[in-house]
């Protein structure tokens, strides 16, 4: 009971509740279990198939965290030596992904064929890891 | 099944895994359910009571992910408008307090009544929610 959500960039990957909620506290504790065991086996698969060996697992939970998309969602990123020059980059990465995210679903009517393309490409590539 | 860990600072708040194993990966499906209910049990209290109206919640998975002590711990930090200049450091905050909680666990022995006083006072305060 999940799924993949606008993976925006190859190695960043989210997994949102199957329910549409805005809040990780609206879900029900077989919601959260789901959520979270989904969002452990995805981290074990891309963790490796990316070369790396560390994992960062974050909710940005409400506007006051950063939060874009009202709709509850892990990101996952798979993290290795020297990634980001210094260690909190990746954070600020993960919010400029937040506002992409945002900006896409606001102009999704514009999207471009290959930006769906490239998506549908690289889901196909995960999916043979489960 | 879970345990409150070196809350740091009041309104930082830690949720650690019963079992002490390094990766959110080594965890059961179980555990993980317990973790996250809690995280969010957690986060439901102490949300309203510092008034926030949103929530930061990270893992950092291994080393390269800025991980320092090897226990599975998940950071809640209640949000809030305006609480940080620039809304990414909150993740600088979530990285100092990595590592001085490793500090602090490095030189446990030497650490002041005060410190662990404190400690107990926010606990017992914490604990009133529940």
């Amino acid at each position: 009971m999940f799924c993949w959500f606008f993976p925006l960039t190859v190695t960043h990957v989210l997994v949102c509740s199957k329910r549409v909620v805005p809040r990780f506290l609206d879900l029900t504790d077989e919601e959260v279990a789901d959520v979270w065991a989904t969002a452990k086996r995805v981290g074990a698969k891309i963790e490796p198939h990316y070369g790396a060996s560390s994992l960062t697992f974050g909710i940005q939970d409400g506007v006051y965290a950063g939060q874009t998309v009202p709709h509850v969602h892990v990101h996952i990123l798979p993290r290795k030596a020297g990634d980001f020059e210094i260690m909190d980059e990746v954070y600020d990465e993960l919010d400029r992904k937040e506002r992409e995210l945002k900006k896409r679903l606001d102009s999704e009517a514009e999207r471009k064929d290959r930006d769906r393309e490239e998506m549908i490409a690289e889901a196909s590539e995960l999916r043979k890891l489960f």
